[in-house]
């Protein structure tokens, strides 16, 4: 948070802490584009003053070091996954129609280049996953909170009667997600559209089967 | 390939050929093993050289560029996977049979931790994907090879009627191999070996399927 150290120049900090908000959020938004790319350990400080225009003297101003800036930028990166999937399915009925809602959410979120490496979340999982540190934990929290929010949903269902009595949460939730992670695999190295339809399909048939037995 | 320079001395340069392949092949196996967690753009002749402890001039004797040595060290990961994973399968019979196995082998693979960072080509993916290049390129097809041997075993269960009529192949081969990369995928963020027994009972449910209907 910016805080102004003139207090006798109201109108100055005001000006000042508004354009800090407005480039920081600027900044974070060609981040969290460009880890998705060049991968988010490739996000230096110089880098991203070149990528953006701006002096790493600017960039220093806004993060103190590349750790800050990557975890901010995540914070910005799930802010534009929450806008986009999750709010969206949270407002369908819990169950399966928010199952449903969160499988499209995320296909639907890759398919139209939310960012140019598809999920953020996938991407710098990949990168990270062996490397241990404050931003793998992050990166690990957020896909159990997603493998959470799709089987809480599962759960809904099973309480109200609409999955066979014979279906294990955890094996259908994963089913869901491989389903969802390899759309996202599959489109990013090959270019090809059509393995949303494949995994629109794989997700539907699953959980009819799941309805029905 | 090493070739003397020294036709007067052919003991000396048998043993420095001999000398010059095993060093080449022991630098590939540890530059496989680091791309997998350092990814393979982290791969630079300097951080290879410092990890084996070997100078530069030694590593640059065997690699003339970044390039020659990523390609030289996806050639080395192709050889562990096919000895590892598709010569096995391949032994196999024809149709479901060899399905099973390459699932099994791929999933096996990961879990044994062949390569510190999973399957090598799932994590080179997931770095290069969005970044145009001859190492991309080889992941790519690569992971078409792979995808067409799944396919190839699957038409064949279908020509020997062992497929239910209305299989679709190129539904069926991406959704086995969703289970296979989610699961090497979590295991590598979460640590948890239980995703093995997940992904072994969604290929097997889903084969079971397939056969019947």
């Amino acid at each position: 948070m910016f805080v102004t150290s003139n207090q006798r120049e109201p109108q100055e900090g005001r000006r000042r802490r508004s354009d800090g908000e407005r480039s920081r959020r600027a900044i974070l938004d060609a981040a969290a584009r460009m880890a998705t790319v060049e991968g988010i350990d490739g996000l230096s400080i110089g880098h991203l003053a070149q990528t953006i225009g701006m002096s790493k003297s600017g960039l220093y101003a806004h993060f103190g070091s590349k750790e800050e800036l990557q975890l901010a930028t995540m914070d910005i990166a799930e802010e534009v996954f929450d806008a986009d999937v999750i709010d969206p399915a949270m407002r369908a009925a819990d169950g399966l129609p928010r199952v449903e809602a969160l499988a499209e959410g995320f296909l639907s979120h890759v398919e139209r280049g939310v960012f140019p490496g598809g999920c953020f979340f996938a991407s710098v999982a990949a990168e990270l996953d062996t490397r241990p540190g404050p931003v793998r934990d992050r990166v690990a929290a957020f896909q159990a909170g997603w493998t959470e929010l799709v089987a809480s949903a599962l759960r809904a269902a099973e309480r109200e009667g609409a999955l066979g009595p014979d279906v294990n949460i955890e094996q259908l939730t994963f089913e869901i997600n491989a389903m969802l992670g390899h759309a996202n695999a599959v489109f990013l190295l090959s270019g090809n559209g059509d393995v949303f339809g494949l995994a629109r399909r794989a997700v539907r048939a699953r959980l009819e089967r799941a309805a029905s037995g």
